[in-house]
C-alpha cells in the first residue's frame, strides 16, 4: 500500500470535519475562534484521527461519519498542546515552527482556547450524525478517560511535572508515558474500533496495538528531542534534558531506547495478527511512527 | 415550603454524588485529585445542581440518579472559577473565603485541575447509571453548548475580557451576561428538564425560567460586588469597578439595577405558571437568587 496517498486521503477527510465543526473566525466572539483555529490548523500530522479511522478500516469497513468522531481526538490533542506550552507549564514559544498560542493571543485567551477545544470535542461526540446514542455514550467515556487524571493524559502530565529533577527510574518513566501520550493514542485506536462496532476480542487486540504504538511513539519522541534540531522538529529541541525530564534516553541511553522502540513496533504488528489486509494502514502507521524524523 | 430544609436535602444528595465521582485524594497522581477536591468542596452554594434537580421535580418526579447529572454542573462551574481566578485572567487570590487554587497548588496544577474537572463532567454524563443513551447524548450536548464559545459560558467570558475599559453599553452588557453566567444557569434548568423527559412545551417554559433566573442572578452579583464587603462575599469585592468591567450598576446605576433584578424574578415566576406546586422549589430559588447577600 502507498502510505502517503492513504494518509493524504484520510487527513483530507479529517480537515474537512474540523472545518465543519469549529465555529468560523467570523463568528462572535471572533478572538476565541481565531485562537482555536490558529492552533488547530497549524499543520499537525493528525496521527490520532488517522489511527482512529485506520482502526475502523482494520475491521473491514469505513463507517460513515468516522471522521467526525476522529476529529475530536485532534481537538483534545491541540488543547493539551496549547495548555502545555503556557508559561506556567512548559513555557514554550515555538510549536510546529510557529509562535505558540499564548505568544500570539495572550495567556488568558490561550487558556480559554484550550478550554473551548476540550468542550467542543464532547459537543461533537454528542451530535455525531451517523452514530447510535449507545455509540455516542461509549465514545464520550473513552475520550474522557483517555484524557483524564486516572491513567489518562492529564494524569501522565502531572506525573511528568512531579518527576522533573527526580532520579530517572524505569517505574516512573512507565507511569508517565503510558498515560501522557500513550493513553490518547490508545484511545484513538479504541474509538475507531468502538465506532465500527468491534467485538470484545477485536477491541482487545486493537487496544494492545494502540498501547504498543503509543509507547513506540513516546520513545521516538524522546529520542528526537535529543537527536534533532529545533528547526526539524518545529519546536524547541533539547528541552527534556534542560528540564531534567524523565525520558527513555535518560533512563536507558540512546542505543537501548532505539531497540525498545523497534521492539514496541514489532509488538504492535503482532497484535494485528488476527486482522487481514484491511489492517495494512495500521501496520504502515506503526512503521511511520518509529521512522519519522519530527 | 421550607426552602432551607429543601436546599439542605438536595445539596446533601449533590455532595454525595460529587464524592462518588471525583477520584479520592489517595489515588495517584495525588496532587491533581487534591487540587480538584480543594475547589470542589469549598462550601459552594450548589445553585446549579439544585436548579437542575428542582426543574426535574417541577415536572412532578424525582428521577433516580438526577444528582449524578446535576453534579456535573458543579464540576463545570468550579473549573471555570479555577481558570478565571488565574493571574492571566482575573488574578484573584480569594474565593469562598479561602486562597484560590493556584495560590495553594501553583498555576500549572490549577490549570490542569480545571481541565480535569471539565473532562470529568463529560465522563460522568457518559456513565450515568440510570439514564438512557439518548438522554446521555442530549445532556452532553446541553452541557457542552452551555459552557462553550457560541453563546455559552466561555463566549461570555471572552466578551467580558474584551469589554474591559470600553464604554459600557446595554448591548455589550447583554451579550456578556446572557452568556457568561446566564447560559450555564439556563443549562442547569434545561438539563433537569431533559433528564426528567420534559415535553417540548415544558422544556421551553423551563428554559424561559432559566433565562430570567440567570439574568437576575448576574444583576444581583454585580450589585453585591458594589455593596458588600470582601468578607461577606468570600471573594475580593469592588473588583468590577477596579477592572472597569461592564456591569449592570455601571450601565444603569444601582437603583435601576435593583428594579431590573426584581423584574427578572417576576418574569421567572411568570414562566412557571403552567406548573403546579411541584415547581414551588424553583419559585423559592428565584426568590433566593435575588435576596441573597453573597
Amino acid at each position: 500500500m502507498n502510505l502517503k496517498e492513504y494518509l493524504a486521503a484520510r487527513i483530507e477527510r479529517v480537515e474537512r470535519a474540523l472545518e465543519r465543526w469549529v465555529p468560523p473566525e467570523t463568528m462572535a466572539p471572533e478572538t476565541i475562534h481565531r485562537a482555536m483555529r490558529y492552533s488547530l490548523f497549524a499543520g499537525g500530522k493528525r496521527i490520532r484521527p488517522v489511527l482512529c479511522i485506520g482502526a475502523a478500516e482494520a475491521l473491514g469497513r469505513t463507517p460513515e461519519g468516522i471522521e467526525d468522531a476522529a476529529c475530536t481526538l485532534e481537538m483534545i490533542h491541540t488543547y493539551s498542546l496549547i495548555h502545555d506550552d503556557l508559561p506556567a507549564l512548559d513555557n514554550d514559544e515555538l510549536r510546529r515552527g510557529r509562535p505558540t498560542n499564548h505568544v500570539v493571543f495572550g495567556e488568558a485567551m490561550a487558556i480559554l482556547a484550550g478550554d473551548s477545544l476540550l468542550t467542543l470535542a464532547f459537543e461533537v461526540l454528542g451530535k455525531l450524525p451517523h452514530a447510535s446514542d449507545g455509540t455516542k455514550a461509549k465514545l464520550v467515556i473513552e475520550l474522557a478517560t483517555a484524557s483524564g487524571t486516572a491513567g489518562g493524559m492529564i494524569g501522565g502530565q502531572v506525573h511528568d511535572m512531579e518527576g522533573e529533577g527526580r532520579p530517572p527510574t524505569a517505574e516512573l518513566l512507565e507511569a508517565i508515558h503510558r498515560a501522557k501520550t500513550g493513553a490518547l493514542l490508545r484511545g484513538s485506536v479504541r474509538m475507531g474500533a468502538i465506532y465500527a462496532g468491534a467485538s470484545p476480542e477485536q477491541l482487545q487486540a486493537l487496544s494492545d496495538f494502540g498501547t504498543h504504538v503509543g509507547l513506540a511513539f513516546q520513545i521516538v519522541d524522546d529520542i528526537l528531542d535529543v537527536e534533532e534540531s529545533s528547526e526539524t522538529l518545529g519546536k524547541t529541541a533539547g528541552k527534556d534534558q534542560a528540564q531534567r525530564k524523565i525520558t527513555f534516553p535518560a533512563v536507558y541511553g540512546l542505543t537501548r531506547s532505539k531497540i525498545m522502540a523497534e521492539s514496541e513496533r514489532l509488538a504492535a504488528l503482532e497484535a494485528l495478527t488476527p486482522f487481514g489486509p484491511g489492517a495494512d494502514p495500521l501496520r504502515a502507521l506503526a512503521d511511520y511512527v518509529v521512522k519519522r524524523k519530527a
